[in-house]
Formats: structure tokens, C-alpha cells, sequence
């Protein structure tokens, strides 16, 4: 009995997507459909569909921060695309290991700095698109079937050419004064917590408190055991940067935090 | 070393979930572990579990709109079932190269006659089903295993006889008069798009002028980027049926409408 | 062609995940790409993401009830775990022919008892980590990749040691007196059924009507549509143990149920 090719080859590549479509309707579906009609090995992950309707920042974000754990050849399909059937180019971008699928937006910048990038294709090969392209939904179209090619193994020359930057995304970076550093509050987790633009590994040089929107210094903390319930801290999360948490509780509703609040690291107490 | 059979036989078969369940609870999950149970090779694709509690006419649309992209042989499981233990069949519709399987209360009706209807079964045989069969959870005990036997390639006549018709789904028809199309929404999705009964097919016909209940004709448009941003616009979306929308805006939200507000398509301006 | 190992190996076993991450950020993606990377070929399933933040008490519910239905090799990873980078353990509890994953906080109780214990491992061999293991992710960290490795056939003593016991949760049981079975709502779905802690089979012997908190006594039906719409009914639900409900309705809302809500069961009518 022959093997399927596609099981012969080893290509069980995994695929993750990540939208602003939210799961009540199909659109979802739709993609997934796409994508195992024509890679049925591929391996379907979620990273998550409920970033805010065309909200580029928080996506590209939460992109950025779940890649890094992905297998070698993961391709992540990411649409947050408030452009759709504009000019904006759909694009492959190469980095690290893995590839990302998606609109030139700035939603895929920051993933492809974390990983290493090392080339961006314009998808320009329509023979590999659904047909007919739909105006408003190239997740189903363009960027789904392109991924699928990806893991049926499409030699990267035939997606279009390459071009030698993408849209940059800009988000506010974190200020190193002496003694202190000063940054904000970037995303907010279903947890509460505060997620800041400072990044972990500067925390042993600055020292070891924070101060949350001119409040009272917070310890920065290892766990969120060193604090009593209720209480207020500092730590390096899962995102390696620093956030403001509340143990047993939420930063978000208990502090008041928003994107965009400000969060200081320094040396002292009190 | 020997493959498994399922392996070799390339039954890598995708199963599609719709239903009313929600993702709160384990209930969608149950009916996963059954599935996997009976055929390890099934590839799960959830379409949604957000349909509102026993709401049929949802349920039915988004499957419709949700099947034709996906491959040969695929079973869309659908529970949306207010009669669940009461007298109404379970049945198995083939349709196209695929196969529907829920209860027959009209769910399934639309993807049945947008795939084109083939045979539908009763189903018949307990033996296919997991017992004992729980009076309120037939998605579990009677879909869930039945779908994945159709997956591991049971014979057809094996479910139950089959069965002249199936339940209809009344669902309001668009009307076309002389130089006017007069329909209504019937579904608005995650991103407040207003989907209309007109089908996109009609629209080259009629003009290019859209009304939303009584408001000003708006521009059949190919694409949001045709108006600015927050204006409204008609165009015909990946539903391939008319959408009334706002760039960057929801138009259920910024227009106020509702299932059933009433959309014209004309061929005037203002 | 070689096959690879894990194919040749059957080993498509299924890993589900439980926990209190909900779907807005990418924890749960995260994890799901540990274990991909580990094991290409395990079968993941969504239990729920959806448990309340850290309330290990229906998170514990939910798992319990979903176990049953799942094939042998099952892995089911759970997560809700307020005391996270603190003293307690994590451990992997082999229970009839599936392993349950998490941390030793009563979470993996009620499901293991339900499967059958048969051997509780402290997870202590820290080479199965993903490295450096997060202070606050130990999802990520510790529970997927100790799946993802039993999923490759490792063997359990290599987890870490026996342990004797486990951290029990304590639920509340329900009391036979003469003629009447007394217990409360321990659990309320998205339809709004009030799950209560007595147990189904209980039922044949007690009689045919139940009291929810000191109402009238509402027949112990077999099926929803027993009564008319609108109406109350008690029955016997997928959980296997008595729940409220009301038929095309929500118990919890038109009858205002919460966790805890005493309800009866007695021979009686009136």
C-alpha cells in the first residue's frame, strides 16, 4: 500500500493563524478548510482570533510573542488587515526557521525581528491563490492557500519576488536614563496583567522596584507567591518583559491600567 | 513495520463541528474524544460554537456558508437541536463530495441544497452509536461516532435507510421587480457587516446602488477602500451575497441594523 | 520511503488541554507549539479555555466530566493554578488508561477518581523542561513538554518519583435521608442548567420530583420535551447527575440558580 506523499515526506508542518475574525462566524473555518484541502497533513494551531477588529498593534504583538517556541517550518498565517483589496502587498516573510503569511501591514514586523529575518516575497503568483479572489477576505483567498503551498513544500522563488523591506510597525520603545528606566504599558492579558515595553533582561542592571503610573514603588518580584493576596507587584512574565500584576487579582481592573500607562523601573525602595 | 490502517489508507478525512454549545464547557470537547476514539485520523476543524442557544436559522446559514471550501469526503457535524430526545430524526445528507450529518430540523437543509443534495439517510443503526444514548447530548452519543465511522470508511446503507426528504429551512427570499431588488439582512457577522438575501450574482444586473432601510443609496463598491474611512458602503463579500459595512467601522453598530432590516438594490444614484 | 517513527509507532495519541487561559492572548498557542515540537503527531483537543481565572473548583467539574469519553493513551494537560512558581508540585497522574498532567491542587482529583487512580508521579525531572522554565508559565514550561514526551512513549518512572498521594478537592456531597436526597447546584453550563451534585443513578430509587431551592416540585423527566416550552423540568443531563433546566429557556437566568443553590429530590408529587 503506497504512503500518502505527504506522510512519505515528514511534512506534518504545523500552521498557525491568527486573526481579528473572531469564532462566531466561519472565516475561521474557512481558511482551515482551504488550507486541508490542499495540505491535508498540515497541523491546524490557534494562536488566537479575537485580536480587536483591525487593530494591527495588539496583533502583531501577540504574534511576536508566541513564535518563538514554534517547531523549525512552522508557517503562521496572521490577518489583522484593515487594507484589504487596497494596495497593501501580501506578502511570505522567511525568518529564523519558520515563515510568516500575511498582509505588509506591520503586523508581521515584530515576529520577524524575533526570529531573524532573512527574506521577504511578495505574493505575486496568483495560480497559487483560491479563484476568484474575493475583495474582503484574502485570509481565505491569498494568504490561506499560499500557507498551504508552504507546506506541501512550494519552492520559495515560485510565491513572487523578493523585495527588500516590509512595513515597519512603531511601537514605543522604553528610555534607559541613568538610574531608572521609563516605559508603558504595551498589552493587557485576560489576566489583568500589565505587559510593559521594558525587557526583562534590563531589570538586573536597573535594580529592583517599579513604580505603576506615579504609585507607590513595586517590589520586583520572582513569583507571584513573594506578595500576599490582593497585593500589587513587578515581575518578568512569560513575555521575558516586565509586568504589573496583582496576586489573586487583576493590574487591569484593580490599578487601573491601560495601554499606554506609564511604568518606571529604578534602584530604590520606598 | 506495518502503517496503521488509516494511514495507509489515506483517510486522513477532516470533521467539521457547528453547533450551540459554546466553548465554556467540555461538551465540544466530548464529542472531539469520541471522534478520535473511533477514528484517530480524523483531521477537527471547528466551524463555530457560537450559534446562539437552539437559533437553527444562524446555525444553517454559517454552515452554508462555511462548506463549499472544504475538500472531498469532509463530514460537517451540525447540533443545533432544540428537539434533542424528542421525535425528530437524526440523518446523514450526501451532498456533493461531502457529507452533513445532525438532526433534521432544517440545519442542515441550506448547505445540503448549496452543495447539491444527493441521498439522505435515517439514522438507524444503534449499534453505530455510543451507549447508552444520553436523552439530552445526542451531539456526543449519535453524531459525534457516527461521523467518525463515515471517516473510517463505513458503507453508506450501514447508517439507515434512506429517507425521501428532509426538513426544510424557510429563510426569506430576496424579490425582484423591475429595476428593483428588495431584500433584507439576514446575519451580521463578528464585524458588524450587515449580510443581505441578495445574492452578488444579481447585482451586475440591477446597478449599482444599494439602500439600507430607507437610508441614502449608497456605492455598490468592489472594495472598502473605495470611501473613507467610517463611511458606509454595499459591496457583495465572501458570503457572495450583498453586505452593507462601514470602513473601519461596524455597520450593525454605526447604522443601527438588524436581522431583517430591509436592504434595496437599484440602479439610480441619490 | 521511511516512515517516520511516530507514524510507524501508532502513536497518535491525544493530548487535551484545560485551563484558565482563555483564547485572547497566545498562552494557549504557546503550549500547543511545545508540544508539536515534541511530538509532531499528537492530536490536540481544546477541553475549555474558559475556566474562571484561577477557580480550580469548575475547572476540576469540567475535567471530571469530560475524561470518560476520551480513547486509552489520552494525555489530558489542565492548568488553572493560582499558586503557580510556589511550593506546590507538579505531577502527572497515571489513572485508568490515560495520564492527566498539572499541578497537585485538587485540579486532576475529581477527574482521576473517576478514571481510576492507579499512580501519581511528582514531575521532577527537570531535562523534560522547556528551558529556562518561566516563574509564571509553567503551562508552557513544565506541563506541555511532559506531554508532548509522554506522547512519545517515555517511560514514567523517567517523570520523577512515586508519590502517595494527591491534593484532594473537597466538593460538597450530597446527603440521602429517608425519602429525600438533599444537595446544590455545583455547576452551570452555557444553557444555563443548573448541574447538581446528585447523582443520576441515585434517582430510580428516591422517586420522580425534585425541588429546586424550595420551589414548586418539578417533574424528573426523561427528555426536555416532556414539558412545554418555557416550563421547568429536572433530568438527568450528559453530566449523569441531576440538572435543572428549563426547556428553550435558561434555569440559571428565569429561575435564578447560582453554585450552591439547594435543591431536593423526593418521591412525592404536589
Amino acid at each position: 500500500v503506497p504512503v500518502p506523499g505527504w506522510v512519505a515526506s515528514g511534512l506534518f508542518m504545523v500552521v498557525t493563524l491568527l486573526t481579528d475574525f473572531g469564532t462566531r462566524d466561519s472565516y475561521v473555518g474557512a481558511m482551515k478548510g482551504v488550507i486541508l484541502g490542499l495540505a491535508p497533513g498540515a497541523r491546524l494551531v490557534d494562536l488566537t482570533h479575537s485580536v480587536p477588529p483591525q487593530a494591527v498593534i495588539p496583533g502583531a504583538l501577540i504574534l511576536r510573542n508566541a513564535v518563538p517556541v514554534f517547531p523549525s517550518g512552522t508557517v503562521h498565517v496572521a490577518v489583522v488587515d484593515p487594507g484589504v483589496g487596497s494596495e497593501r502587498a501580501p506578502i511570505a516573510v522567511f525568518a529564523g526557521d519558520q515563515v510568516l503569511v500575511g498582509p505588509d501591514n506591520g503586523l508581521l514586523h515584530p515576529a520577524a525581528g524575533r526570529l531573524g529575518l532573512r527574506e521577504i516575497r511578495r505574493l505575486e503568483c496568483e495560480a497559487l491563490f483560491r479563484r476568484p479572489v474575493s475583495r474582503t477576505f484574502h485570509g481565505r483567498d491569498v494568504f490561506a492557500p499560499v500557507a498551504a503551498h508552504l507546506v506541501a513544500g512550494i519552492e520559495p522563488e515560485r510565491l513572487g519576488p523578493v523585495v527588500p523591506s516590509m512595513e515597519p510597525l512603531s511601537l514605543p520603545e522604553c528610555r534607559v536614563d541613568a538610574g531608572e528606566i521609563s516605559g508603558e504599558v504595551i498589552y493587557i492579558d485576560r489576566f489583568g496583567n500589565l505587559i510593559t515595553n521594558i525587557p526583562g533582561a534590563l531589570l538586573a542592571e536597573a535594580g529592583a522596584t517599579a513604580r505603576f503610573a506615579g504609585g507607590p514603588r513595586l517590589p520586583v518580584a520572582d513569583t507571584y507567591s513573594q506578595v500576599a493576596s490582593g497585593e500589587p507587584l513587578a515581575l518578568v512574565g512569560s513575555w521575558e518583559q516586565l509586568e504589573i500584576a496583582v496576586r489573586d487579582g487583576s493590574a487591569a481592573r484593580d490599578l487601573g491600567g491601560e495601554v499606554g500607562s506609564p511604568v518606571t523601573v529604578g534602584r530604590g525602595g520606598a
